[in-house]
């Protein structure tokens, strides 16, 4: 995560690090000094403190914000956005993140009322991705909506009473048009309001006896339907 | 996650509850007695206790365990089962159960030494799917995949640096064939020895710059690109 952090210029503060952490990334102390940025040896206990974990990696660097507007998402090639609504576990967060960036979706929009990514367990979770694709954080999840609309992008919303099952979607071509992907909260889902706002209301099928997926996990498997049918049109 | 216990027939041995959850749920406490479950009126303290969780739902049941023999998940009508091996996180293993049960698997294998199901995490993130679909215990990985292959299904490995991409394997068929997946370790992956006992190791296509997935969202897609497969053959 540090070296990630690195490799996105000017984005690091300072580095502390615990000496044998130092020792055993040479190659991380060398991308902070020629990045000008202070390397402070620091003791276990400012290091776990700093780190928020148990067992830390011994490495913590203090970065500037890195969350950008809506517009930076959008351009002529703009295929593929999550756009999460008051999603709450941090864990979530950064498993969206982490995986937008392998399907690799041109951005993620944090909206409504959702958890902070640079909360320490979004950070982590994400495993590098937050650097790769800085999410939007807008409170006005119909406002994004509208934007994203605007830009030429079909909104579907992921609904597990949805009309459309996603298999459908994908062998009816849905799937391969520019797409804003909407994901609602962990326990109650998506606003009704907002869910009629999409073009369509599409459901993951479920063959077997659980009630539903985790939210991540859904984020995956319509992210990667969506990463196929663009790819590899019907 | 109790009323899915108590639907299943003498699973449960005893429920202890906060009087303001019996309250809430009249329907469980209408099961347990249907069931002949023993139902304990309990304080805060030793609920929370129970529970293992800062926010607890206010009801615990005491079960008998539920593993079950790799046999018993194969019949003539085996299609999918998950075999994770050696992994770590709880919930991990319980996301897994959960996404398995949703996409129609006929089984998970816990093998190598991967946590314990039982694990209050576990359990949770299994949201219910835990007595759906019981998971194996096999400390024998090798042997495992033996009685799967002698039993007609191909072995896939999820192997980020695999030979043939999820995608390709979908298009030429593969994945429409009776299946066990193969999960490894959330930090070192599977064994090369156990990967190279597999009939393909297959890849998911990482199309940003996330250096891979999450061990629950790789699952995920895999297990519902071969439910896709099997479902809608090309």
């Amino acid at each position: 995560m540090v070296r990630e952090a690195l490799a996105d210029h000017g984005r690091v503060v300072e580095v502390f690090a615990l000496p044998e952490a130092a020792q055993r990334h040479p190659e991380i102390r060398a991308a902070a000094d020629d990045a000008g940025v202070t390397w402070h040896l620091a003791e276990e206990r400012a290091v776990s403190a700093l780190a928020e974990t148990v067992h830390s990696q011994g490495l913590v660097a203090v970065c500037r914000f890195l969350d950008r507007p809506v517009d930076d998402m959008l351009s002529a090639g703009t295929r593929l956005i999550a756009v999460c609504v008051d999603i709450r576990d941090p864990g979530n967060a950064g498993t969206v993140i982490r995986t937008a960036d392998a399907a690799g979706a041109d951005g993620v929009v944090l909206a409504g009322s959702s958890v902070d990514p640079y909360n320490g367990k979004a950070v982590r979770s994400s495993a590098g991705s937050l650097f790769h694709l800085p999410p939007a954080l807008e409170p006005d999840a119909a406002g994004v909506l509208a934007r994203l609309r605007g830009h030429g992008l079909q909104i579907l919303a992921a609904d597990g009473t949805g009309e459309l099952l996603l298999d459908d979607a994908a062998d009816s071509g849905v799937l391969a048009r520019p797409t804003a992907w909407l994901f609602g909260n962990e326990a109650r889902g998506l606003p009704p309001a907002l869910a009629q706002l999409a073009d369509d209301r599409v459901a993951i099928p479920i063959h077997g006896r659980a009630e539903s997926l985790n939210l991540a996990t859904a984020a995956a498997i319509c992210l990667y339907a969506s990463a196929r049918a663009q790819r590899r049109p019907v």
